[in-house]
């Protein structure tokens, strides 16, 4: 099986990018009910080649331009393997000490190689960080956090979320809308906070709907700040927004799943502006910084109220050390309660010179995306659509949104490369986000001679 | 570390079952800030051993009858692998198709081995499954679509969830009330439904709250039917609960994280009683079939009440093939977006034989847990609080709580076992699960011997 991985992200090149397959292709190819005589691995492992890799857009090809990356390390995948391995639940301190230990010291050593407050460090009066499993799980622990906080705890009672509001703007990512409505926060209290031309909140705005939010007699709780949106890489200002949003009690939940692992480079250290404001925050490692999905890091600045939020203690979990306050019991700092020896991955990567490598991978994806942005400028046929400070370009074909979409559709057809459409004030573009780890000069320019030649 | 993990699982019984350090132990063994210099692979191995195997609790452990099982099986481990080394995301059809039809494909094969209903197949006219991390999360996920349902999608809109009303007993597991919370139903909003004198919910008593809840003015929505409980193993009856609830259009989710696994062997297929009577079910291959955490088997029979609780479509994550109804995009049927492809550790466990090998260790513990049973009931020290038709057996010394608690507490100080301590109507007891892939009759004699010296 190792060998397997190797040989396929060693060739990985050779597949075209999005899976060329029908829906109902690949399970045609599979036995409709499971087989009573066990076979041998080695007819699994053939299967791998034969049914699963046909099936797969594959997000570790060099010329994987959608989305957002999700590269994988090999120490990051021996972590995980470890992880896998030993079969340890750590969903409390005592049910495997190293567990929650390894994982506080990793956050402790992310905030300090990203550069972030120290209020979010174990160690801190009231802050702490976890890791969760997806940004999307992290939102929602924010959110259940400011929940609580802005009740004083009775939501926890009478459930009665009808008069808190919640504020982002609408290139916030989904898991934005997705988190307040299963906290019970509906449409009808989610304000489209409005966006300046480069698709960044206005707090002046923000300001305003809070104020007239007062006044009707509601209840303001969250904001989001995105620091990189999904659709153009917008960078919400987030001192501006804690402005506004915190003499008003406004939790101040920033979300910078993919550009947050930029700060692993001094120079991109901007992206973490103002974070000194934030009650909460995460980004995600498993985005750009080789440590193999599922890993994201939440910290809060009050973890208090992520414990009222979240703490249901049952005879047959209690125990001594969590009582004393001297464990942490991370299921309480998080939706689920089980959850694996995630710390591990995040370990084995650092420890075998994951961050330099990480830092050389995100320089060279900046870089590139500069260059593409420039080729792109250059040719009067297509537009460059939103600011690039990182690794993301949005283009558009001058011509319109008709040539645009079918510009999409005919690329990522070809199998030569792989874009996300998306539609920005009204008008279709293409993502182009540079972030595989096997991504060189090379890939890029074929993925711009792809789109110049359909074009 | 392919050796190590062997190694590992073939020594484990050489350690402590519980883990013997103290808070701040382990991260004390480590360096307080994050190296600068790459460490040969060598130096994290070493580490493995000199500082996370004495902070383990070791849940493969033969002597661990503490929680519950989790146990992992080779092939597991090696799905979960190549998961990881494929750094795939399965959020969408589109983002690869094997990901999304290789799992519907598991969960019809599981709903065939497992014996459940027809109409939790994919191929079904409304039902489906999908595999979720935890069962934590598949209750969310079951309280949000019958939220959604009780509401008419209302809540969606107006995230009005202050009428609703939800019924377990005081005997099921604590993620059910963290899921309700999550949800915005309040404890106020939460029946402790009484149960018998086997710990099983009384259905005459759920009419009677229904019928009060209704003349209140309160839309009854959710009632959690608990197959095997966490602290005795209960089995509340599934058919009369639902002749109950589903005239009163409350959703009836059946939880058997733990046991429903039992339903392999034939003999033991008896825990899907009234399963047909269910909208929603969960039980989790990684306690006690041999798949490596996290795997959770959510089934469902309204989709469309899973959909429209959780779908969001922003431009970029729309596709032709989930928007012509052909293909299922399964970020809708979870909380998260992101999804690792966890199907793979299911498939090359069942191919490679998992499903016997699972029904052999299955006997063994069942019958195992009757032996011992049949030692505490001949011991006049000792009673057995509660019926064992599985494998945990809840015992007590009958001289009282502070002997029970002084016993539990010195057997875990011992490490020669490892249990976990409840409370049963008011009585403290010691709950002892035999669940590891690994126990055999004299690690469950050793067990028994302990806990006869101590008493």
């Amino acid at each position: 099986m190792i060998d397997w991985i190797a040989d396929y992200l060693a060739t990985v090149e050779q597949y075209p990018v999005g899976s060329q397959v029908q829906p109902g292709d690949i399970r045609a190819m599979l036995p409709e009910h499971p087989p009573t005589e066990a076979e041998p691995f080695e007819a699994v492992l053939a299967d791998m080649d034969r049914v699963v890799i046909p099936g797969l857009t594959h997000w570790q090809h060099p010329n994987f331009f959608a989305f957002f990356p999700a590269n994988v390390s090999y120490a990051s995948i021996l972590g995980d393997l470890a992880a896998s391995g030993l079969g340890v639940q750590g969903m409390s301190w005592m049910t495997s000490p190293a567990c929650t230990e390894v994982e506080t010291l990793m956050m402790d050593w992310m905030q300090e190689l990203l550069g972030l407050p120290e209020k979010f460090r174990s160690t801190s009066e009231r802050g702490g960080g976890v890791i969760q499993g997806s940004a999307s799980e992290a939102t929602l622990t924010s959110i259940l956090a400011a929940r609580w906080r802005a009740t004083g705890g009775q939501v926890n009672t009478n459930g009665d979320t009808t008069r808190l509001v919640a504020y982002a703007t609408s290139q916030a990512h989904s898991s934005i809308e997705k988190g307040l409505r299963i906290a019970g926060i509906g449409t009808g209290q989610i304000r489209a906070v409005p966006h300046d031309e480069h698709f960044a909140m206005r707090p002046d705005e923000l300001a305003r709907m809070i104020e007239a939010d007062i006044a009707a007699g509601l209840i303001p709780f969250w904001v989001c700040v995105s620091r990189g949106t999904t659709s153009s890489m917008a960078f919400d200002p987030t001192a501006e927004i804690a402005a506004v949003a915190q003499p008003a009690n406004v939790w101040v939940h920033v979300d910078a799943a993919m550009s947050g692992i930029a700060a692993l480079a001094p120079e991109h250290r901007w992206v973490n502006e103002g974070m000194e404001h934030a009650d909460s925050y995460c980004t995600n490692p498993h985005k750009w910084m080789g440590v193999n999905f599922d890993c994201d890091l939440f910290w809060t600045a009050d973890r208090a109220a992520l414990l009222g939020a979240l703490s249901i203690l049952p005879e047959y979990l209690r125990s001594k050390a969590a009582e004393s306050g001297a464990a942490i019991d991370y299921r309480d700092w998080q939706v689920p309660l089980g959850r694996r020896f995630r710390a591990l991955k995040v370990w084995f990567n650092i420890r075998t010179g994951g961050v330099a490598d990480a830092v050389a991978m995100i320089r060279r994806h900046v870089a590139l995306t500069q260059e593409f942005a420039e080729w792109a400028d250059a040719d009067p046929r297509f537009e460059v659509v939103a600011p690039h400070p990182l690794n993301l370009v949005v283009v558009r074909l001058v011509e319109g949104d008709a040539a645009t979409d079918s510009l999409i559709e005919r690329a990522n057809a070809s199998g030569r490369a792989l874009f996300t459409r998306t539609v920005l004030d009204g008008k279709v573009a293409c993502r182009v986000s540079i972030g595989a780890s096997g991504t060189e000069r090379r890939h890029v320019e074929d993925g711009w001679a792809l789109l110049r030649e359909l074009a």
